[in-house]
């Protein structure tokens, strides 16, 4: 079930990654680069930072699911733009939350303490739209307005008090739940966090 | 020979990356830097990935090629000018070619499977001239509509294949043909994919 | 002391990263991240180019100090404001000087000729607040005309060359003010090397 569902993310993030290349007018071959950089990117980077062998080089199984659902994307765009974007939104969202929660497991798993793990939990789910968005040329989700690191810090911190008052399943559940469910309030009435805690300033000079 | 074609490629992608920085007046060593960056940061991403010591840091023979051909170029940018834009892109292609055939053997030499392989040339091949776009703040390679990273994949899957069925010098020659090829004549006559093969959707909501 | 010099100089880089998120109005969360990013970002690269375990994975302090200084500077975004800016400049050039020294002494350390400490040192220094602006969308520090990998490279090149010669506090001391001086110089006069020393061409033709 757990293993379809981090499918079901790698998925969401290649049809993320295509979306996203096919702004421009794209061949399907760098499309599909793309899409499979925007899929695995996250995970790829969390295992060379913790130093451990990257996941997709042992299983081929997200590699090959990324492909083939970069490929699909690419051939049935007109069936995926009928979809609501919304819709996607939400998949993404499932597929960010169950990141987060498996990355701070295996980070858990190699000894590191709870701060590392959340941490990590963080760049498995956003390093992959970052790195679609900078090999892209546009602002990165970070820029965005929209709560989308947000949700993902305060599901990690949860996940991992938890861990330690009641069963993984259990904690698992509620952790991926807070951050679906954040993401999904954030979709559904554009809301932000309160202006208080925004911040935006701007300077005299121009520094570029 | 291969030794030496491989630091004619080092060169090449330190000179693509002077001439891309260069765009803005910058300093020697910034120069410099975004040229070392270009030369050596795709088969360090590969090295980096497949968690091997990088390369550069064992014999540092590339270091000082991609060090002295960022000088150089700074150097005698008059001359280099004067040569057609079209030579250098050809250079690039060799290099391309080369650099995308032997992180495959590299790859395949540390006993992964032949996709992980393919997938390990076209980052070895295109990630330098990535990251040398992204800190020149331009629009990335991967957004062109030009054929580029669409021979190195093509190429890659034949080199595989062809690696089962003849001797290996063989195989190189006939996949580094192709790479080589494929740009060769994307460059030339600026042939894209049919659009068929191509896609560009219009979304109506601004997302960024 | 050394110890609370390279606190102060992710403190620094912290700030500047988050001075650099908000920019744009975002929220505290997504601007800690860039803050994060942004601090130990550089570190994090030398350490899995060398492939030895990450900094701030073994001892957290960095981290919560990256992470303390880029709450701070959220809450006490007025008081840093009123700060002038050329003194944020000032501590960042002690970030710096720091920083490459620190890198160079510990890829001396794991057996790595000079070339590569260098290399590393500048790594280091300057691959945060590179990671920052990619991720904030904006033109790279490399892209600037102030000098700033330039008094790196030369205080580092100084520094490897001094430690044959003398003492290793006494060699630190001078390449940490060469590099400091240098930087020091080029924020308070905004001098840069000589127009000799710069290039800039125009390409006819648009590749992008």
């Amino acid at each position: 079930m757990e293993y379809f569902l981090a499918q079901v993310g790698v998925v969401v993030f290649a049809v993320s990654g295509v979306l996203s290349a096919a702004r421009q007018r794209l061949d399907i071959f760098s499309i599909v680069v793309v899409g499979l950089l925007t899929a695995v990117g996250g995970g790829t980077l969390r295992d060379v930072i913790l130093n451990v062998p990257v996941f997709w080089l042992l299983d081929l199984t997200s590699f090959w699911v990324a492909l083939g659902a970069s490929f699909a994307t690419f051939v049935g765009i007109r069936f995926i733009l009928k979809l609501p974007l919304r819709l996607l939104s939400y998949l993404d969202a499932m597929g960010v939350a169950l990141f987060a929660v498996q990355a701070i497991d295996k980070t858990l798993l190699f000894g590191y303490p709870a701060p590392v793990a959340v941490v990590m939990g963080l760049i498995t789910s956003i390093a992959g739209g970052i790195i679609r968005d900078v090999v892209t040329h546009r602002p990165t989700l970070l820029l965005s307005r929209e709560l989308y690191a947000t949700p993902i810090l305060l599901g990690g911190v949860l996940y991992v008090v938890l861990l330690r008052l009641m069963p993984s399943p259990l904690s698992r559940g509620i952790a991926m739940g807070l951050i679906f469910g954040l993401r999904a309030i954030a979709i559904r009435w554009q809301i932000f966090l309160p202006l208080r805690l925004t911040l935006k300033i701007d300077l005299d000079q121009d520094e570029c």
